[in-house]
């Protein structure tokens, strides 16, 4: 099992954890020397807790299990507060900074018996200055932002479950791009206390795993919202196939895998039908930005009157677009927010999930961007769970990711029926095309 | 005019300064004078920077105006960070903590020109162990909480402008009880970065000022909504007055104050008529708390596991009502407070504000409980902007107040349909019953 320890899922290594198998030291041992060995390259990490997380990893080796993910070393966005470890934002203004207290999602998977690993590199302040990760799927190729570090050490299994953010497409887009599961839960599942804000009416904790039962447990564990029962059998999801008006933005790779995607879903017994978002929803898509960039602006206000000259000038001329919008605008995009809530809570009466693409192709080659949130800006202002599965690849041999959204709230519900879409895709694959699916593994499915 | 600088209001004031008859140098002096003599006996402050506070005024003197209210000193509630004064939100936790940077309401409030001139005293995070601060109106009353030093110290005109925040009733709740004018904007009008958080569903900061005026300046500049004109007339206000069902909950004085109010209002030419909470908004009586606690647990998830010893009993029982909620419950309050703020939305319609308690009556006697914010809940978690008008007084001659609330987003229009309002009293108060009307006071009316 050794040379396998750290491609483990998290379920996979509790599992072993509570079993005997496995000690938390070892696992933890393992994925330092997987960083060791490749974060030179990559970049995933703006720090390691190294000796501390070993120290941690003995300590809970001698407790019994506090949780689901006992023993479970976890990466985290490095705008989450640790007080044991860094907390820079990617920002020269804030170097060596070391807050007073853990955020609350750090605490509660501490609480949990998790590993607090290290701190995963975020860009500059979860904006759009791309930082240096590189993606492990080609090293040539952005991982996706802001959650660059979190999605990339994921998907290079140098840790199974990271904490991310998103705020426009910060989860979903490096997720998809890396080939790994992203689930940002419904706005407001998980406390954001001790998150460094960019904007209030947006900003949302999500995670990275490489199964979505890891997705599930981490969730529950922060929020409180039940886990699916995985194993037992439930009924064909209704899917709505949700091209949106911004269908070509998205390149050819991607509306195969999409129309892909849809017709396996069809042929496994889901009910698949066209779903066109209601109006208020489809505003959503120039809103969001609107809102983002008012919030941003106001949220990083003491740092643009203290220390301008330390910010890219790609986020100061973001923050400008915010100062530029007015209240007026900022309320009337609010307003079009809530109605397109009323109007999506009306429409998902008659859908399980929506399917809709995780982002418009593959990753970029390059690290000049981050590349384009365009296709998760409406699902984040409305609230929604959505979670990203890997399906198929771009002309470059780099993963593509579907998107499955559900009604506000219904993230269980959410997670069951993305278990029943990846196992109907991956009973497909290898029917069909086996090389469609490199990254889509029905949870617990890799035996330890 | 040296006498009584200390008293007065801040637009008062800053139209002194741009007049150049007062420096904001002799006004933060006698502001600070006004607190040495009578902190001692209220304890309003947690912190003053006294020696700060007048560098900056002299600095700002040798300036053009940044702002209306440039040269103003005003008071910070001690759950904003400050990045030159301590910030401890009344825990011993947190003795002597010093944050990288200043809340970003701080950082508005400083480029316009005002002056920070200390940290007002709070209830222990925020929440309801009260603290040591006494009323000015009696100093063997509560001044209410948990904004008590705000609200205590403008009421004692030792700085004619303070921050709060209400996550229940902590900004209307001790503005009645101190007999000042208590602002609670729509939720989302001020950026709350670098706010200690309690609920993330329910946080507001709010303002504490003598005049209208004053409250409309600063929530313009903090929010960037207009200021209302009130010079100008406008039409007699359609009002509602909304008793809720929790009416008997009132002592006689706020009934007879309230029923006072509306058949004065009536008088002076508005359309008042009773108004019923629609079902979900009288839900929301219940709901509020359960969603407060559930997420203050939450955001002090790190000080529970790290510091359980150092906070209060008080907290910790409310906490660990927070932690009995379950995820299920938690959500249905959130459903129904999406439900009430539709059904709240079509019922203003007929209204431009209702008219409804701000407490259940006076300051209760004694330092043990800050009171009860039964009449503040629902406002606070439908999200839409009150303010409080001292208006009349209870049986031990503490003020009470009036709270006027309007549709969410129209805070302009609240503050105008307020101005109306107030001096609509003001006149029927002239005529008939001045004893009753002890701090309503028309914007601009006290001349410099």
């Amino acid at each position: 099992m050794s040379s396998a320890i750290h491609q483990l899922s998290a379920s996979e290594a509790a599992r072993a954890i509570r079993a005997g198998r496995l000690t938390s030291e070892t696992l933890v041992a393992a994925c330092l020397e997987r960083i060791a060995a490749r974060d030179g390259e990559l970049a995933a990490w703006a720090h390691v807790a190294a000796d501390a997380s070993l120290a941690q990893a003995r300590a809970l080796d001698r407790q019994p299990a506090r949780g689901p993910l006992h023993g479970v070393p976890v990466g985290i966005k490095d705008i989450f507060d640790t007080a044991d470890m860094p907390t820079e934002y990617n920002s020269a203004i804030y170097r060596g900074h070391r807050p007073r207290a853990d955020a609350a999602a750090v605490t509660l998977l501490r609480q949990a018996g998790c590993v607090v690993l290290g701190k995963t590199v975020t860009a500059e302040f979860a904006n759009l200055h791309p930082p240096a990760t590189r993606n492990p799927r080609n090293p040539a190729h952005t991982p996706g932002g802001s959650s660059s570090g979190s999605a990339a050490a994921v998907a290079d299994r140098m840790v199974p479950l990271a904490l991310g953010t998103q705020t426009a497409g910060s989860v979903i887009r490096p997720a998809a791009f890396c080939g790994v599961i992203g689930l940002k839960p419904s706005f407001g599942s998980i406390n954001r206390t001790g998150v460094k804000p960019v904007s209030d009416t947006l900003d949302t904790i999500g995670l990275f795993s490489n199964t979505l039962e890891d997705a599930a447990l981490a969730l529950s564990l922060l929020s409180g919202r039940p886990v699916p029962d995985f194993a037992s059998q439930i009924a064909a999801p209704r899917i709505g196939v949700a091209r949106t008006s911004r269908w070509n933005d998205a390149d050819a790779a991607t509306h195969a895998a999409l129309e892909s995607a849809a017709r396996r879903l069809a042929s496994a017994g889901a009910d698949v039908k066209d779903a066109a978002l209601p109006p208020a929803a489809e505003a959503l898509f120039d809103a969001q930005g609107l809102i983002m960039n008012f919030e941003a602006a106001r949220a990083l206000a003491w740092e643009q009157s203290n220390h301008r000259e330390a910010i890219s000038a790609t986020l100061l001329k973001r923050l400008d677009e915010g100062w530029a919008v007015s209240r007026e605008q900022y309320d009337n995009a609010r307003q079009t927010a809530r109605d397109a809530r009323r109007q999506f809570a009306d429409l998902m009466r008659g859908y399980d999930l929506l399917l809709t693409p995780s982002a418009r192709g593959e990753a970029p080659l390059g690290l000049a961007s981050t590349g384009d949130s365009l296709f998760n800006r409406v699902w984040t202002l409305l609230g929604v769970p959505s979670v990203s599965l890997p399906s198929g690849s771009g002309p470059n041999g780099l993963p593509l990711g579907i998107q499955l959204v559900s009604a506000i709230e219904q993230d269980t519900a959410l997670l069951a029926h993305a278990q029943w879409a990846a196992s109907a895709l991956a009973r497909a694959g290898r029917r069909h095309s086996p090389a469609q699916l490199p990254g889509t593994v029905p949870a617990g499915s890799v035996s330890t």
